[in-house]
């Protein structure tokens, strides 16, 4: 069968004008957020039922046609780039939100449900969905379970995984299974649904998930305090965590700092320059828990962990003190930064941190390190911002001997090259630093037994 | 080579004496606390070292000798006896906690350390173990991780996969996987670290875990209520949730309830006798939360889902609470009752729960029905105790036939068959009314990556 004859032939498994071949669309629905590869699909196919996604699959099996997975097309990894003439699975016309149980506080959701959607609709319903990053604006749940998205809550609600109380997938053979059921214990046999969190659409499609709701957090209260050096940030988590259930715990260098600032939009939290700043949060639910961050805050002053610090007083103080951590990101990208999105175990962080310095330091002295992120739960970003003096392609070159020197470190202090933004493309081929050879073996294997003609999102997380 | 000299080579693995074949050992180390199958080991091995472990299945492989886990040998699905001439590896002597780090809050524990072992230890450094049940006191890690294990804590600190970092494992190819390295973000592939986590020993050995810690709870306080019917507990459970994080919320009977009482050593909660009782736990961790929990149960008894209820007012008053619902097991053991351990979503507990009845009460009339159970999980443990007229084989007998209609039910209701105690072999034969045909034939090719030859706790989950 001719291309174009197996895409008429896919034109009838869904519904009128639900297969898109014009370049605009390949090329928008082709790539995600990251640049690294030139978008070029065969096709992009939008199923409304879980039916059309079912039929879609035993049609690329039959054909041995490669299926790429498309949702809110946020990902940072490539794993949503369709660069090899793939289909592209795209999830936007499944986007309800099918049913909520109040008693089970559960949320039905179909995959291409946006996250801020999800966010919202919990709200509405006097409840909280806590997982949340900076593209939960755009992002799609299907996509967030594929990569396992975590953010900046992580320390206190954990990663998606935590709230997938149950999934319906289409594995690669076409089959569609029924993961869990949304119970809370269920203790026959391998959970099948973890395999499909995190798997980056290699082993079938998720084409529906039960996500659980949490309460909603009481009087969020966020502090930033500044620190004289980077291995003050350490005690002051474990005396904070010691005392409250922080909802989050970031970081940032002085130099991110500076650059949110230059912005102009943003207040200073106060007036001491201090080299490391950590921004914490937590629910001031009562005035004891409140007075608990105050008497700790004085006690990391004390012991000079701290040198100066401020508590939000209102939800507009607390919006502000966010903003100095959520516009870092943002506010460097017009250095062209070279980007890493590592981790480490939480108590590892400062000596890690300080490797990695020094390396750069020492090959590259013109380039600017700028840290951030969630040090709560051991994940960092790496941020080098390009020198004005160098080219975008020399910058980059001197970048990825640099890649190399980040993951042997990483590999050192048995890290992983990637915290939360997933494998994909840009980290498959650096694969061997964080897992073994057999684990590797093992996990080609099991993709096998899900997906034996190798149709799902092939060349992705590994070959 | 004769089986005589397979167990002398197996002898040449580990130190001197730990292999047993006297009949005791055989006996004593071949069953759990289920006592359906008569054990039959042909040899009981005790490794001390991973590489030990290794070598055992490196020799099970070359000699197609099956092998069957040991650790507290307290599970009730016989996921842990050799009834069929299997080696039994038991981890008694791999009982040593190697490593702490307190701003991880982690554990390194070897996989025969007890869990009420680590319990203790996390409280001697000011932390918590939260995963607690009625065999903490001889059930050992490797066995919990295997099995998945929940108990009492589960509404608020989920199952044992939540507290898991990491796990180091010997496949049953006899390779060692370390997964997941502890961290808590890593996005780079499958985590087979879930896949170890409730596989009952089927595709290999757990010989290190990193275990998780969670601050300690404070001011633990606890409420039992009386309810006039079963259909008031949800709407109980929906008002406590909205306001307070619960810690637990147990459901029993008035018939579990008057067996505890007759004991004699346990005070009555309060004078008025009502159908169903809840035990409900959280942290009075200040003066608003016992205010408001005061409130809410004013609230329930004004709806009048409540009739009378009781708040613990000391650390002894919270122990007496409790032993009115942990006295329970034990208490109606005199009955030789038949059990089940099954679950549903929370919401749909009472319907599942009359449906059951309704089925016992047609057609066994003289069976006296005991609930109890983790009712906030949906976990219900639903005893039938043998009335005194039958012999204990007549009674079996009839049991029988109730199985097939409770499995009908959770069935009809999408729940689990075996909710914490695992599938083994008394639950394998049903396993079908909770996973579906594609779902079993997906876990057995998945048992087969990891476990080519089949050596490894053959016959238990699935055949």
């Amino acid at each position: 069968m001719t291309n174009a004859a197996l895409i008429e032939e896919l034109k009838t498994l869904v519904e009128p004008g639900k297969v898109l071949t014009d370049a605009p669309s390949l090329d928008a629905y082709g790539k995600d957020w990251t640049k690294h590869f030139a978008p070029a699909p065969s096709a992009i196919v939008f199923p409304k039922t879980i039916e059309q996604v079912q039929a879609i699959v035993r049609w690329a099996n039959q054909h041995k046609v490669a299926l790429v997975p498309s949702g809110g097309r946020t990902g940072l990894s490539a794993a949503a780039v369709a660069a090899n003439g793939e289909v592209v699975v795209a999830f936007d016309y499944m986007n309800q939100i099918l049913e909520f149980n109040e008693f089970d506080r559960t949320v039905v959701c179909q995959p291409g449900v946006i996250t801020e959607q999800l966010q919202n609709f919990a709200e509405e319903k006097g409840l909280y969905y806590p997982v949340d990053f900076a593209s939960a604006g755009s992002s799609q749940l299907g996509g967030n379970i594929g990569t396992n998205a975590g953010g900046i809550k992580v320390i206190r609600y954990g990663m998606t995984r935590n709230w997938v109380a149950g999934l319906k997938v289409v594995t690669g053979a076409g089959d569609l299974l029924e993961l869990n059921k949304d119970l809370i214990k269920n203790a026959t046999g391998y959970d099948m649904r973890q395999l499909f969190i995190g798997a980056e659409g290699t082993l079938g499609f998720v084409v529906e998930a039960t996500m659980r709701l949490d309460r909603a957090p009481k009087n969020l209260t966020a502090m930033v305090l500044g620190s004289p050096d980077l291995d003050s940030i350490m005690p002051v988590l474990h005396a904070f965590q010691s005392k409250l259930d922080l909802t989050a715990f970031e970081f940032f260098s002085d130099k991110a700092m500076a650059k949110v600032l230059a912005r102009g939009d943003v207040p200073a939290p106060f007036e001491t320059e201090c080299p490391f700043y950590a921004l914490l949060e937590f629910e001031a639910a009562s005035e004891e828990i409140a007075n608990d961050a105050l008497a700790t805050f004085e006690h990391c002053v004390e012991q000079g962990w701290v040198l100066d610090g401020v508590m939000s007083q209102s939800e507009q103080q607390l919006q502000n003190l966010w903003k100095l951590r959520e516009y870092i990101s943002e506010t460097i990208s017009h250095w062209t930064p070279y980007k890493n999105d590592i981790s480490v175990t939480v108590s590892k962080v400062p000596a890690f941190l300080h490797d990695i310095d020094a390396i750069v330091e020492a090959n590259y002295p013109d380039f600017e390190v700028v840290w951030f992120g969630h040090i709560g739960d051991g994940n960092l970003h790496l941020n080098i911002l390009k020198p004005d003096n160098l080219s975008k392609d020399e910058f980059f070159a001197k970048c990825a001997t640099v890649n190399k020197w980040v993951f042997e470190t990483v590999q050192k202090y048995n890290g992983s090259i990637s915290a939360e933004h997933g494998v994909g493309m840009t980290k498959r081929d650096y694969l061997g630093y964080s897992r073994s050879e057999p684990e590797i073996a093992v996990m080609k294997a099991i993709k096998a037994v899900f997906d034996p003609n190798g149709i799902m999102n092939p060349g992705k997380i590994f070959n």
